[in-house]
């Protein structure tokens, strides 16, 4: 290859594809100490919220419009091949824009007089740990504890579902004993949201500083969990047995904000 | 091929191979009137809430545990090879269970004293209309209406996300002018939740007959349906610029519920 061509990266063999394909394992991620941000929006909502990203690696044939817009120009990004892109990203149709960045260290939410915080226990679905990040982020909560060896917050489906919320919440994956030592010594009140509860979620006082206990999609909160301060339910009325975890932390979430709004004039 | 051995469907070529695979498409499906049903579980939830599936295709091969279980005798059923259920499959991982059951006729929410019901502008992500028909489900909604050619209420990724509420829940697909017509009719009041509305959702009565209208991921509810009886927002205190279309739909759906409870006693 004459040396006057820009440099593009088209081996699959490539020790750079080969670690990138690597990075899609949490295992490999965290023993970097990197998280993958796949997605023009996905970089820009990281940015935004002043994400580092020092290493970007683009394919501008698979650039979407998006990413045609959001990087006109490409100077220090590593140019790859479509093919060996494709390699590397976890996505059915990539837009040509992949990042690599430090994996933000554990930030605890700052507890104030009103503060509500979300612990998700063990959740698997990547979906839903990202959609609850969204949707903490848009009720104003402090922040969100991961508990347990569920769904990595930093895996790209989570960040993608979080909408890049992930990178504004604070968000702290910690041990059962760490979380409920810290929730202690702010004095935090546990409200487990579990379907067996006796007090419907709107009937239950959620304002003062106040986490929201949620457990796994099928198994729900271990007992010792359920043991919490208080326990709440999502009032069902149909044929199917459950609600989506993520959509009963947003009606707990908006129960505690409107709770919270200012009195009537 | 000895004739004693058991028929199992194996050429791609196979005149009920090519039509399933053809069923994958909306128009086809509702050309020939029929929905496709596929896992063990979802078809379990139609035959609980009275669905009749006359054709059945299995492939044991590829059972899931649930399969096996729910299906341990598949008399009646058609057998594909694994190559042949793998074409017809929309899944990534098939259960090896698949259904062909008659479109359901449009039915209308039965309007009484105190009747919500959900008007979908749109909506094209079959993950957002299932989830939203899963929650209006458990929130005890009379039914949803949905307009426009957005995503198929009968198709495969809205019947898996909606968990089979779309079989129970009342559900009509229809046209605007028909929609309005029958609101205004049986004497609905239309609440618009838009992001631009003046009031909060939980500030608004949502008591008496009541339609939720929530417009497209995008673009939210063309300016004309903006002018219902009242409009209402969900209001969002974080970094993100929207929250799901499916989140705002259990947050407004609840509050209705939340303000139709019993009085303290």
């Amino acid at each position: 290859m004459p040396d006057s061509l820009p440099h593009v990266i088209t081996s699959l063999q490539n020790p750079q594809v080969k670690r990138l394909v690597r990075l899609r394992t949490r295992r490999e991620r965290e023993r970097d100490g990197v998280m993958l941000i796949e997605g023009a929006r996905e970089l820009m909502r990281a940015e935004s919220a002043g994400v580092t990203v020092p290493e970007l690696f683009v394919c501008p044939e698979l650039f979407s419009p998006e990413a045609r817009e959001l990087f006109p120009e490409v100077t220090g990004a590593t140019e790859l091949s479509r093919a060996a892109f494709e390699k590397v990203s976890g996505r059915e149709n990539p837009d040509g824009v992949l990042g690599v960045a430090p994996l933000p260290a554990p930030r605890l939410p700052q507890p104030g007089d009103d503060t509500v915080v979300v612990v998700l226990h063990g959740l698997e679905k990547p979906g839903n740990v990202g959609a609850i990040l969204r949707t903490a982020d848009a009720a104003g909560a402090a922040g969100v504890l991961v508990l347990g060896r569920g769904a990595d917050p930093y895996g790209p489906n989570v960040i993608r579902a979080s909408q890049g919320a992930v990178f504004s919440v604070p968000t702290a994956v910690l041990g059962e004993d760490a979380a409920l030592g810290w929730l202690a010594e702010h004095n935090f009140r546990t409200v487990a949201c579990t379907p067996d509860a006796p007090a419907d979620y709107w009937d239950t006082p959620l304002t003062g500083r106040v986490a929201l206990l949620l457990g796994t999609e099928h198994a729900g909160l271990p007992a010792e969990w359920r043991a919490a301060h208080q326990a709440v339910r999502v009032p069902m009325h149909g044929q199917a047995d459950s609600l989506n975890v993520a959509t009963a932390a947003a009606l707990v979430l908006y129960e505690a904000l409107r709770q919270r709004r200012p009195a009537d004039a």
